[in-house]
């Protein structure tokens, strides 16, 4: 189930098309998965999205490529998006993420959400060592 | 401001005390921050949390401790926890985190949070090749 | 699946029954959807959330009904509510959503949450001149 | 309090300048508030997001401006981002957002953070009708 | 900070005054909090606003009055509101919350947060046995 | 569709069979959910899991075991868990819970996350009398 249509035939746009292109080169893989096909129903939003999502995720930057997917697990578990939570898992797995860091991911978002809880409810003030403004 | 009135002397309570030598063992630092001061308010919270916090957080595991800051900012940041971004900045800056991790740290977040978004808007259904019980 | 069983005859309830009457007459559609059959566990529930609904949804206000259902569908999003976020689609659709107001939606919803967690994980403070109580 | 230390003369980097100038111009103000100071600890990441707050929220695009501006509070309050809150609604009320608008704005908001949450706890199924893929 | 002006003089507008003298009469007490003090900037959200926390919160129903500040609590501090989280503990604790209580509280729902995540991060299938629609 | 394979036959491991057999025991069902065979694919993460939420919600303490299970329910429904929306609702449901309490329920649940917008999209100041630092 859906909120819309995709397109039936998305590369008829020769826009979807040169973005699925580069997914394809970027991935070296022909597999597109439905995220993409779906942000198809509007060539300006999958253009910016994709651009975005390559920069990031899809570029050698500071942080390890793997870490940047475990990163990404641990927002998309946070914000209760299932598709996400696929999605990138399934990405950190083909990153070579084994299962005592996976075990080791889920450890520490799940302890952060304990704490987070603890001081939210708390209103634990903010010490003054942590303000760098000072 | 804060929901409850931490204690006064804390460290008159042995457990207390017990868990407050540990962290500064732990941390080699004579530093107790707020948080810890707050949970002391019942000696059974602070004991578990800081048992829980110490076994993930500051013992050696599948991951890198800065990387499981990272992923508690991550969390944290998700769950709107100001007093837990202070903190686990903190801890991540003295790990040794540089500017360029911090910035890139904050694409990868932020950039999950609007695919979350567009995901879960859209109610894009799960490729049936993310589906790791087929 | 679902957490309680809805009422196998909800209108046999003359309270259920009134309340669907309204939905039927104020919608102009003979077509009730899911949250309200499963609302009907609890006639005062009900009453209670079709009354505010119908106020504040279907009573003409300051803002446009559609603009109404847009916002109705960027806080379902941001909640991760699944069901809200494929009946207010719907809605604003039946309401005159053109694709390219949908994509502007998506937009500013995405861009909204990665703002909101920079400014989160920066806990940038608020410019004097944004409080209004001054 | 903050977690990190913005830059103390921003502009004497011209990439950070170049941002500010477009800023000032695009709003036709010199005022630059505080989340642009913060981003510009990295040039890069300032750059970036000020690319996509003008491209969606100062470009004229389907849906109009103060709609636009709404829909940024709405996401920022249900993330529970308080600088969002005060920044967005300073800017829908410089477009004009008028009391009436505002308090509609605040009834639709936290009408669908009520229904969202019945929707979760019921566990609704998704009526057929509302899945645009069939 | 906030971002609106409260009304200098709310007790000016009669429609602000019932209301007023309702919680005052409901609640035995002169004391009017902030969020009444705010919301009384547009009389009709005040007066709907008070009438169902009225209903909810301070009408005898099924759950113990502290229960449900108990509640209200859980879900204010999930949602990370900080004003809630003051003043439903203020509240919990005047209705005889005892620190063995807030403790106990404070366990359940870092608890449950933390088992959210992992439920959310594996996707874990609903058991057929806890569908009440079969 | 889940992001792991749980294990084929999760009790051959030693560790896991203790924790069953201790689920098995402490409810007094030869039921194991879906959760813990999830878990399972971690003997660390599910021996933690389970003696925690075995100590919480297992365990008497001051607060009832109803009301701790409607607790669990109320942050569940907030963080968009569907899966433990389901499992907790069928845990309270066993402990008693009767229609009228699972409707308070969801009256509290619905209308702290709207006043929770309220709070939030108001940056409404904490009053003074609610500190309790103070």
């Amino acid at each position: 189930m859906s909120t819309i249509t995709p397109p039936a035939d998305p590369e008829s746009d020769p826009r979807v098309k040169a973005v699925f292109d580069d997914i394809r080169t970027t991935r070296k893989s022909d597999f597109i998965n439905n995220m993409w096909l779906w942000l198809a129903f509007d060539p300006d939003l999958l253009e910016q999205t994709w651009r975005d999502v390559k920069a990031v995720m899809a570029t050698p930057s500071a942080l390890d490529p793997l870490v940047k997917e475990m990163l990404y697990i641990a927002v998309s578990v946070s914000n209760g998006c299932g598709y996400c939570a696929h999605s990138h898992t399934a990405a950190a797995l083909a990153k070579g993420m084994t299962n005592a860091e996976h075990a080791d991911l889920l450890r520490v978002i799940s302890l952060a959400a304990r704490t987070n809880q603890l001081a939210t409810a708390l209103q634990v003030p903010v010490d003054a060592t942590f303000d760098r403004t000072a």
